[in-house]
């Protein structure tokens, strides 16, 4: 593949995202990762490396790592409130059990998902 | 600033983040995006650019644009569960109140975030 053939794999309508691409990781360097990918991934591939090239491109100093940081940290906030919430809801359940004059069940009443999900940890900075 | 001057600030007993730098954006392209940051800025640039290429080395396709899609699903797995856990907590909140006699109040009652978080969109493809 050339990069004749890259530049096709980018809308001629898209002036910006060739670009992008260009100045970030530089045309011949775009082509040779290319060439080793299979063809059916190269279009997948240009998409992703014009997502990257223009968020490096807005932000020079974090690119695309800025995004995953945002998104870590709405991970970590909403597994925080669903436990909370979770936890409000274990709480009220027990509350009308021993209000009923029962036992509580040996195991927890289900909850809405949480707990095991892995938030974090992408970024290993 | 050059490629010299770009090289001491990645350790050097982390030789594969130099390679990978090297390989996905190519020095000159690096040393040119550091030359248009502040100093200070310049670590954190490098950083960043070398979690980016470390992702693109380990998934040539997607790079770390595989992160963000995961962490995008999982933050909208998580509203809807936090959202599914609040309004099973405003109907107890209702019945409550019914059970009292009482008239529900004008606004709900306290619940756990959610919702108003903007949840994905940050992925245009």
């Amino acid at each position: 593949m050339h990069t004749a053939a890259f530049l096709r794999l980018i809308s001629p309508e898209e002036p910006q995202k060739f670009a992008n691409v260009h100045k970030i990781f530089g045309a011949s360097n775009v082509t040779k990762l290319l060439n080793e990918l299979l063809p059916h991934q190269r279009e997948d591939a240009v998409n992703s490396l014009a997502y990257e090239a223009e968020a490096r491109v807005r932000d020079p100093v974090y690119g695309c790592v800025s995004a995953i940081s945002f998104l870590q940290r709405q991970v970590e906030r909403l597994q925080k409130e669903l436990d909370a919430a979770n936890a409000d809801l274990i709480r009220i359940a027990c509350n009308d059990i021993q209000a009923a004059g029962l036992q509580p069940p040996p195991a927890a009443p289900p909850t809405h998902g949480g707990g095991a999900a892995a938030a974090g940890g992408w970024l290993g900075r």
